[in-house]
């Protein structure tokens, strides 16, 4: 059987002061990207964080929808005037910023007409053509469009609509990994890592972490590979590193 | 008196295959904008986490060095495979990849000549012409060439390097910000806001952040600004605002 490797990519965007100032620790890099490595086989290839500034957010959309299979935005699609993603997104495309009659009404439904104000009416407002993402958490919805996928700030509320996202998205081949956590550091073992990394360079990427764990300083080695064959093969590899140098392995 | 009001700004370039991969949960990025904030008055631009790959490290290097006043580097500056920052700066900028005297002398004696291999004393080698940022927590030093600051990876060390920053920034004027945590959604003021943020466009900038606490929705309104007179006057708009609206402070 002739085996299919099939990468796909995607970038990752946030927008918001907040983060940029460091106010707000950002999570959703580190969620995304797990929920699109190990849900689609989607690799995310560059991350970039920015202003609530029209101009820059429309720059860096153009350049990394370019670039990758998928964008991912978060913040920004708010009722308020610093909510200006699903504007700039419009602005960028050449394409009109109108009321998505659906988000329309499931927001109308969600507020009831009589509170239905204008900063509620703006989060029904997208560029023509986007196809909703929903929201089961707090009813206003992100949405697609092009490649695309715009999703809120608020940590809870991505989490709850991320599943939404998978109608979307093209899979790619699943990315597996296997950690070795071994209690030396990285210069004892950085020469013989160099030499296993050459060696499997077209299939496998070795990556080494410093820890601290227990009071002992540690280094994880993380290898991935969308082969578990040849993922095998490296780990062998590393045994006989570890065994030749004697080092513990911490077992978890 | 005459107001200066010098402004100077960063981008910020994470390094790393575990920060893209959803592995390592960034903390670089808060601690970094939070510091250069609150001790230099620079703000922070645009942040962007690339892989371990030589190619896109160099691009994005000399696009962010060109755009910002300064550019903080996080990671890949340890003795593996995987750690190529400091080379790649050396070939971004043309310069001869070398060891540093004193770098080297620093690594030689915390090591000791017996245990200092091909991989730590790999550590010691900089663009020529870069300066040290001493490291007290595990010696081995990060530097500065031209407007670029190389800093490791792993938080604590990063943390206990960052005064040793200091000597080689330029302060900017100090921002000061302003947070009000009201208990409404953003909805209901999402309009006043707009007004307010219009009226002081020039010196605050507001920003709107929903939250969740005590088992209420809330919103936190910050406002930021070099002049404090500007940010006692936009606090004086938004507490009529409230009062009028009805809405409850959460004081803490």
């Amino acid at each position: 059987m002739k085996k299919k490797n099939k990468k796909v990519n995607a970038g990752i965007l946030i927008i918001g002061n907040e983060i940029l100032s460091g106010r707000t620790q950002d999570k959703n890099i580190a969620f995304i990207s797990n929920w699109l490595n190990s849900k689609c086989g989607i690799s995310v290839k560059e991350v970039r964080i920015v202003p609530d500034v029209e101009k820059i957010i429309i720059k860096n959309l153009l350049e990394l929808s370019k670039r990758f299979n998928y964008v991912f935005t978060t913040g920004g699609i708010g009722p308020t005037h610093d909510d200006i993603t699903a504007q700039s997104i419009s602005k960028a495309f050449k394409v009109k910023y109108e009321y998505h009659k659906e988000a329309f009404r499931i927001l109308e439904n969600y507020y009831g007409k009589l509170n239905f104000n204008d900063g509620r009416k703006k989060m029904a407002k997208m560029p023509r053509g986007a196809k909703l993402i929903y929201n089961p958490s707090s009813a206003a919805p992100g949405f697609i469009f092009k490649n695309i996928l715009t999703l809120p700030g608020v940590p809870s509320i991505l989490n709850s609509m991320i599943e939404n996202c998978k109608r979307y998205l093209i899979k790619g081949s699943k990315v597996y990994s296997k950690t070795l956590n071994l209690f030396t550091v990285e210069s004892n073992i950085s020469k013989q890592l160099t030499f296993i990394q050459k060696k499997y360079k077209k299939f496998v990427e070795i990556g080494s972490y410093p820890f601290f764990r227990l009071g002992k300083i540690g280094v994880s080695i993380v290898c991935r590979s969308t082969s578990k064959k040849e993922l095998k093969k490296v780990n062998k590899d590393l045994i006989s590193l570890v065994r030749f140098k004697k080092i513990k392995i911490l077992k978890i």
